[in-house]
This record gives C-alpha cells, structure tokens and sequence, in this order.
C-alpha cells in the first residue's frame, strides 16, 4: 500500500456537513464560512528533518519553505492566502536560536504575501525537527480552479522550468500566487494544480481527477538549469529530461486550457510575467492514457513522481 | 528557555492584517472572514507517540484524542468547530491497518460534533507517529470567551474531576463544547481555558492574561477518582491533590463568572449537566499573587503545570 492508497483508504469515509463545498481530494479544501461571494480554502502541510531538509540547512529557508508549501496549494486552486498556525515538532537537542530564524524566514514570506500566522503549538518529536502548517485562504465563490475540469483538446501549460529542485529552488521557489490569480481571471482555465510530485505524477492526478488521458511532447517540457547541471556533474543519474518528468518540488503551476484560449493565454503571461517562463507542452485527450511523443515517436509515460512512502 | 518563553519570543514580531481579530495567546485565533455576525476559529495541535501515547495504545482512541484535544480548545471559546484537516507523520515500519483504525476513531469523534475531515496530508517522520490536527471553528461575533477577560472578585469554577488523567481520561474525555455553549449564553462568563497542562499551569495562564491574581481552596479543588487510585496503588508519588493541581490532559474548564452570577450558574449547570460535576474552587483576587488556602493556612501556589520542554 502506497501513500496515494493508503490516503484513499483513510478518506474515504469521512463524516461530512452542509458547510464542505470539497473536501479531500484537490490541493486545498473548499468551504462555505458564510462569507457573501467568498469561500474559504483550508490546507495542511508538513516538512520533516532528512525527508525535505537536512539539519545544516539555513533555517530562515526551513522556514520559508514550510509555509510556501501551503501558499503553493492556494495558488492552485487561484486563491489568496489569509491565516496560518504552525506546528513545531522539536527534536530533544533543539537549538533555540535555529528555531528563532525558522520563525523569522517564516514570518518574512507571511509578509511578503499578507498572510498572518496566528496561532502555533510546540511539542517534542524524538530526534527530528518537523514543521506543520495549516493555512486557510479565500477565493470568489464558484471561482476556485480545481484538478477535476480538464476537458479533452485542452492545451497543457506549465510554469517556470522544472526539475533539479534540490539543488536550492525548493527553498527559494515563488509561490505562484500572483500567476496564478491572473489565470484565472484571464481566460478560461479548466483545471490546475501544483507540481510537488513531479510532472508526471502530478498530470496523473490532475487527469485522473478529471477522467481524461494526456498526450506530452517531450521536447517542450521546460528542463531546468539545475537539472542539466546535476546531470553533467554526475549528482544525479536521471538524464534531464527524467528528472523533469519525476523531480518533486517544483512548484510550479500545472494548467489546462482551452484550446480557443491558449494563445491569448500564452501571449498574456509573457507580457505580464516577463521573467517567468510559461510552456505549452501538450494537450488533454479523451480516454484515460498518459502518453508522451519524443523523437522516437509516442509511449504511454511510464514514468511517476515522488512518492513518500510504498511499504508492503 | 522552556517551551513558554520560546513560544513568546518566536511569536513576538508576528506579520498581522486587519482579518485578525486576535493571534496568538489564546486557545484559539478568532479572525474575521466576512461572514455576518460570526467569527473564525483557528487552532492547530499535534500529539506524538512516546509524549502523548505509547504504541501499544489502541488505534482509534489515539486518533479520537488527536481531533478531541483541539475540540477542546474550540469550547474553551465557546464556539463550534465544523472543519478539520490532519497531518500523518509515520515511522518508517508503520502499519496501514493501525492508521486506518486511527482515521476510524478521530472520523467518529468527527461525526459525534458534527466536524468534517475535509484535507490531510501524510509524510515519513523517522521512527515516531505524529497526528497534527487544525480545525477552524464559529462563534458569533464578539462572543468568542477569552482567557483575558478575569475580574477581582469573580468566582473560578472548574468541570470535571482532576488528576490522573494518564489512567485512562487523556483517551476518553469529553470535549467540553456543550457546556461551554451553554456557559457563554446562560451568564456572565469573564474569562475560559481548557485544561491542559493542568490546573496550576492553565490559571497561571489565565490570571496573567487577565492581570490579575487568584486565590484557591485546597479542599475545594474535585479530585478525580484516577488520582486517588494512582496514588493508592504507588503507581505515582504525587498525593492526590498535587496531582489535580498539577497533572495534564484533563480538557476540563476552567472559567471565571461575576459574583452575581456564580449561584446560577453553578444551579442551571447542576441541572442541565447532572452527570459531569461543577465546582467552585476559588476567586479572583487583585494584584498578581497566585495563592492556595488549604488546612495549615494561606500560601504561593509554586506548583506548575505541565511544561513540553525546557532546554538549557
């Protein structure tokens, strides 16, 4: 039982009320608090020592990343991040300076979005540091961007370029906030989510969700600095175009589009997000294959994204 | 610096917005998202094994916990929580059937109030489990009950029975929502915390948040039957009293009422809860001293509650 089992296995009887627009199933949760015109996005996340950081990391970047996670989730679904509370999970030798700075790299990326942290909670946790965070945001009603809406003839679209995160960009990644309320309010954006697993596995998601199959063109897809540098240095054996496909934590903007509005869409980013680079690099199709054509002609992708766990 | 300094240095230069009706340093944040007449609750809490359960500990009274704890804090508000989302940390040799039960046990709890699990999120932690839990809870606008509100003269009552909560209550304890409802709309409740780091632990809290001082009545304070047995039975060496005054977990109320209001409130309790005991165990006093009056005369209440951690 992997982790995206075991997750369906714990979800899929959950008690549920009146108030739950959607629940488990998409990046964030969406809710009705009663808010004229507004629902309320709620999500959870959590980093933890030697799985997505190493004790010598900057802790102000610890930091920074626990809580852009989470604005990475409202991003997807093109809201606006409100309110975080944080859980630290202290490892029994902590340095309370180090968890100070982690607070500060924090609050630094709170501000720079308006997002208040207002709540925390601190407990031991044996020998590894963890970071939880729980952010709730807002989106106009019936205007939040889900995974489920991708139609077959959309053009694929992804931000930034991808892969080799590792080698600093999961700590320094721009939460795709401000693209991502572009989106939506300039076209007709059919479905979205955030790369944190990979492209590969997070398209699966993303088609699965919306009952489609995907045709990729592998010589499009964005390929990131790092990950030809990791490659040509040897620290990593996935050729770039792999590590493209399966590196996790990218976060960046994973999209679908109509095809009437693809062009307007892509001419649009490039004036308004000059420096961040957007790609078509394929399109929805009917069925439910995930396929990709290279020089060698077309396979179904194989390949998957980060999966945190598969024990048994 | 033990755990409550550290909190109050890392939460000290906190970013804020005007969607914050007040941050951290109470059991809840109450914000505001534009719903007419209610406020928000915002609350985040984890339990880790070998701090909050053991292994052996059954799956499903571990999962209640995690979710009833932060229901607990939601009632030290008076309010209503309505939505959850819950972070699974696992050690590496997990076992899926133990989590699912643990889903089981937190999804019922769920049901009993009416809250909705609608997000999680699951990631490896080394060699312990930890369950994060947040909930966001309501509370009509300017209703939510405060640990700031206490005034000299007011009468401190406690639900419950204290101490010993290790024996078996820290799994089964009722979140006290109902009677805190009831408590905020039958009279003049000045101030409300949750028991959870223990009764000397939480007034101190709830007296310097309110600036005051307090004064108890040893033979006043109700005594759980767990205490008296542990003590009985060598299984703890603190006389019972030291246990209520001291032990954690009990997710009792701890509130402050006028004097005017005292005897009915301490009557329309006895009737509308006959099954859970009320007692009066003090008043609040002016000044700042924290004071218990037992048989052999008045003292400095030195005891203190429970502390997670308090490194160098």
């Amino acid at each position: 039982m992997n982790e995206f089992e075991l997750i369906r296995e714990l979800t899929k009887n959950l008690h549920t009320h009146e108030g739950v627009a959607m629940g488990v199933g998409d990046d964030c949760a969406i809710l009705n608090l009663g808010a004229e015109g507004k629902s309320t996005l709620f999500k959870t996340d959590a980093i933890v020592e030697s799985v997505h950081f190493d004790r010598n990391a900057d802790a102000a970047k610890v930091g920074r990343k626990a809580l852009a996670r989470c604005l990475s989730d409202i991003a997807a679904m093109a809201g606006r991040p409100l309110h975080a509370v944080v859980t630290l999970g202290l490892p029994e030798d902590f340095d309370p300076g180090y968890i100070t700075r982690i607070y500060a790299g924090m609050n630094e990326l709170a501000a720079e979005y308006n997002v208040a942290i207002v709540g925390g909670e601190t407990t031991n946790n044996g020998d590894r540091l963890l970071i939880n965070v729980a952010v709730i945001g807002e989106v106009e009603s019936g205007k939040a961007v889900l995974r489920t809406g991708a139609q077959a003839g959309d053009a694929i679209f992804v931000s930034g370029e991808l892969g080799g995160s590792l080698a600093g960009k999961h700590f320094e990644f721009t939460p795709r906030l401000k693209e991502a309320a572009w989106l939506a309010s300039s076209g007709d954006v059919h479905a979205m989510i955030d790369l944190s697993d990979g492209l590969a596995g997070d398209l699966k998601h993303l088609v699965e969700a919306s009952g489609v199959g995907a045709e990729l063109m592998e010589t499009s897809i964005p390929i990131s600095r790092a990950a030809k540098l990791r490659y040509r240095g040897n620290e990593t054996s996935k050729p770039p175009v792999l590590a493209a496909l399966t590196d996790g934590e990218d976060f960046e903007l994973l999209f679908t589009v109509s095809r009437a509005d693809a062009v307007k869409i892509l001419d649009g980013w490039k004036k308004e997000f000059p420096d961040t680079p957007i790609t078509c690099i394929g399109k929805i199709t009917s069925g439910s294959e995930l396929q990709i054509k290279g020089e060698r002609g077309k396979r179904n992708l194989t390949e998957s994204g980060f999966v945190h766990f598969s024990p048994n």
